[in-house]
């Protein structure tokens, strides 16, 4: 298997952003200009790389880099902040020697500090020269702020030996809803269309992305784009193959990357999948899903270890959707701790005790009232989160 | 000044319901059956006592008494907790030779588990022959369940030399939206008709307890209860005066024991007023206060004395209403953090980040869209706050 879908290159420096000496910038460059897919916060409040990509989205241009720093989110720095974007980009896209408008910028770290705009100049130098020494290993460490490993993933398409389809992705705190304070950045040399790309792309961030929780907080800066750098396709049959393979694929690598955001996010314990079925509706189940999955009380409860499962019925009851308490049942790895809205006794909360040892475990609840179901991986809220979100700054 | 409002009498008793040997039950008695203003959860997940209270007051029945246990929320016990209730008003009543329609009870405690019956009728029996004994103090002390310190208030109203207000609260956590895991009983001998108590009660309870957030979570207990003994007043002109003194006075008293509720929350080492200003209206100020108040990472930034003003900016963003964010300003107790969406400066900085170490301050935030407004008390979220809520049952 290629390490990297043909024609993208990667290299990564460090321009002393964060003041240490751990890379911090990476650059993505891919030899035919790439069509692509984005997906940014929806945050009222955006950071400029985010206000910029969702311009040059619209413009429908191809992109050939996209160039990423950590350690410094340039959000809330008014007009300065896109003067000194526009600026990294112009020099970026002169050094490549591609258009302007074929260079994205995506940041993550701390708001409201402007970027040090001469460090990353001269951190170009080496960022272009390197082109084609770094792996997708070295983009997720040089994306990282405070994930504990970093995260990628490569794989071939099943069925189409010649397509790779490579990810990485950083999280940690202010996950959720819709997006984290993350970026992902897909590259694949499939060779789609851009309208299926895009269709295949907002599925999978749909299903995977867009349904993890540390915090519920929501991100200046969240930003994830697909890149296809394969000559496009021709062939109507072959389309639909490749359609077909890619969205299994893209979905199942984004659901991994999804949960290993949630497995890295500050101070997590516990990562826990909360399945939500039998809800009315799936607007309904994804209310009572995120009203459980971001209740305070449940996620210190899961730190705990403790079935507290009278956390867990008052998060469903103020999740504000009908429900009927007494059909509500509550499983923990499949053992029933409520059932019928009541506790189903000693025993079963002891079990229940045992699985909420492991790091993992799933929370399913079933309510009895129709066909809505809805699935968030959700986390623990400990000691350690509040001890690296009190200190993050200082 | 009386200590308590003419005809009311209090009791308080250990009934072993913590299995400790401090207080935990309480009774409220009062001669001449009072009219009464109730407020409960929103909560689709009931208790039994906040269902049997809603039943009562759609009854129009006055009430002679108020039985309130701490240890115990009868909770998600099916019918067996609306049972279990039911036969210690019946006994409750009996002892007191009330109608059994006339005595309410409210709990608050662990969810799920059956009342322990037996113990609490054995309690009746010195809680009934204690009537007189206690005061509104013992009566705050009995319900407190997590909380620091008894809140409790006497006052009497202004130009009514004859008439006294007396309030008692508990709260902790779970505390917010609309009304937090809270008890609140006031009692007077005001006189007042039962639609002029409704009305006030209900606009001081809009104004105080549905503007206090500790977590985010909402109760199944939340009940607050409001008991005029007085004789009815048949001067419209003294009923005017009257209602107007004790809009004020229950304004007053409950918004100082809301804040109490907070400042008495789990963990807590900050209060802090959220103040929304020039929003396009009441609701979107509404909704940005709740958002900025209710960020797990703001929090942490106030438990961290950190002047994280991005934090800020990040969850005003989310909050799901249109803003301009070149247009807001924040200000800690009057110095300006944020000026037109960007940072003030390092002077700033340091002045806020003195601010931030005392226990109270007040976050303004303004936005030059309209005039709408919205005032919100929160806390901050601590170490203590997770180690509390992760051992609270064992």
């Amino acid at each position: 298997m290629k390490n990297a879908p043909a024609g993208f290159t990667f290299s990564t420096v460090c321009a002393g952003i964060k003041g240490t000496e751990k890379d911090d910038m990476a650059l993505i460059a891919v030899e035919t200009p790439a069509r692509w897919a984005g997906f940014f916060t929806k945050n009222r409040v955006k950071a400029a790389p985010v206000l910029y990509g969702m311009e040059k989205l619209q413009s429908g241009s191809p992109l050939a880099a996209v160039l990423v720093n950590s350690g410094n989110a340039n959000a809330c720095n008014g007009l300065d902040g896109m003067t000194d974007l526009r600026q990294l980009c112009r020099e970026c896209a002169a050094r490549l020697n591609v258009p302007e408008e074929q260079v994205l910028m995506a940041s993550t770290g701390v708001i409201g500090a402007r970027l040090p705009v001469g460090k990353i100049q001269k951190a170009l130098v080496p960022l272009v020269a390197g082109c084609g020494k770094a792996s997708l290993e070295d983009v997720a460490t040089a994306m990282m702020t405070t994930d504990r490993y970093p995260k990628w993933r490569v794989s071939r398409l099943a069925g189409f030996p010649d397509v790779t389809l490579g990810g990485v992705v950083k999280g940690a705190g202010m996950i959720s809803p819709t997006m984290a304070t993350m970026l992902g950045f897909f590259v694949t040399d499939a060779g789609l269309p851009t309208d299926s790309l895009r269709k295949i792309s907002a599925l999978a961030v749909e299903e995977s992305f867009n349904r993890i929780t540390v915090d519920g907080d929501q991100s200046t800066n969240d930003t994830v784009l697909v890149l296809d750098g394969g000559e496009i396709t021709r062939d109507k049959k072959r389309i639909k193959a490749l359609e077909h393979a890619m969205a299994k694929a893209l979905n199942e690598m984004m659901c991994a990357l999804a949960w290993e955001i949630v497995d890295n996010g500050e101070g997590v314990t516990k990562v826990v999948t909360i399945e939500v079925a039998g809800a009315r509706t799936v607007a309904d189940a994804e209310m009572l899903a995120r009203s459980a999955g971001q209740s305070p009380l449940v996620k210190t409860a899961f730190f705990g270890e403790d079935p507290n499962w009278g956390r867990l019925m008052a998060a469903l009851g103020a999740a504000g959707v009908p429900i009927n308490p007494d059909e509500i049942n509550i499983k923990f790895d499949g053992i029933t701790l409520v059932k019928d809205g009541r506790f189903a006794g000693g025993d079963a909360e002891r079990r229940v005790a045992d699985v909420m040892k492991n790091r993992e475990f799933t929370v399913t609840i079933l309510l009895g009232q129709g066909p809505g179901s809805y699935r968030l991986v959700t986390s623990d809220l400990s000691v350690e989160y509040i001890k690296i979100n009190a200190d993050y700054r200082s």
